[in-house]
């Protein structure tokens, strides 16, 4: 697998791993309905450096990186994972976290934060784990999930 | 005191109010070199709602609310809130506060969170345990402070 950053070309791709992700609305707190366009603004904003994972020159799955405040909150990055859910299981999410914490380190930055890990999101969380993050706290109630009503998330964290 | 909504005749005395708190950078992870420009841009962007407190005609505070996530967690309000810092210790900060516990339940948000609270900023941090907001967690040397070095900051929470 191959891990380089996202370029203007790649937003068909980008959006096809995105779309049904977004339109599930179970992971992620973004809106069910966004549109192409303003959901690749957002994953590629100017506020973040975005990567794509690709496999056999296949775009796999997605990344962005930034920081997860302005200011003097600034040494404290954010990330996004998206795989392609037709290839799920086969460690994308865990090749595109091994390349964040790196390439976070190689920013200088002092820890990442997750603010908002859907708590149902269950092989989420146990693979944040595994990758030294631990749940600060349980919002609770935070997420109105489509089939389950209203759940906790996660705001996950582990120094640099 | 009369808290309304800001238009955009308001940008210059917004503007007086965030100035110094920006520019001493002890309390919002903002940047401290902000022009007038962004600053007003974000304290009144698309994304919010933003209201000043006038005493006698003059503004003397400004919040924006704002839903904290998109799509599943945008039942969960976000707001921040500064004070003219001459008129520091007169109730504006608690006024505002009122105000927007208020709207919010107007508004049909069932939470407030607040992300980002510099545990150093203590008169806030009562303010809002006063208010009913209990710190969730704190997040381990998350803000810079420009004298105190790496801080915590508290995220904190209430239902409404």
């Amino acid at each position: 697998m191959n891990i380089r950053p996202a370029e203007p070309r790649d937003a068909d791709a980008i959006w096809a791993i995105l779309e049904p992700v977004l339109r599930a609305g179970e992971t992620y707190a973004l809106p069910r309905d966004m549109t192409r366009a303003d959901a690749v603004a957002y994953w590629t904003g100017a506020d973040r450096e975005t990567f794509v994972a690709e496999d056999g020159g296949r775009v796999v799955g997605t990344y962005y990186i930034r920081p997860n405040q302005q200011g003097g909150g600034a040494h404290v990055c954010n990330c996004g994972y998206v795989t392609d859910t037709a290839m799920a299981g086969r460690g994308i999410a865990r090749a595109m976290c091994t390349h964040s914490l790196d390439h976070a380190r190689a920013r200088g930055y002092r820890a990442m934060q997750f603010n908002f890990v859907i708590s149902t999101n269950e092989r989420a969380v146990r693979l944040w784990e595994e990758f030294g993050f631990r749940a600060l706290t349980r919002l609770p109630g935070a997420f109105a999930h489509p089939r389950l009503g209203f759940v906790d998330a996660l705001l996950m964290f582990r120094t640099l």
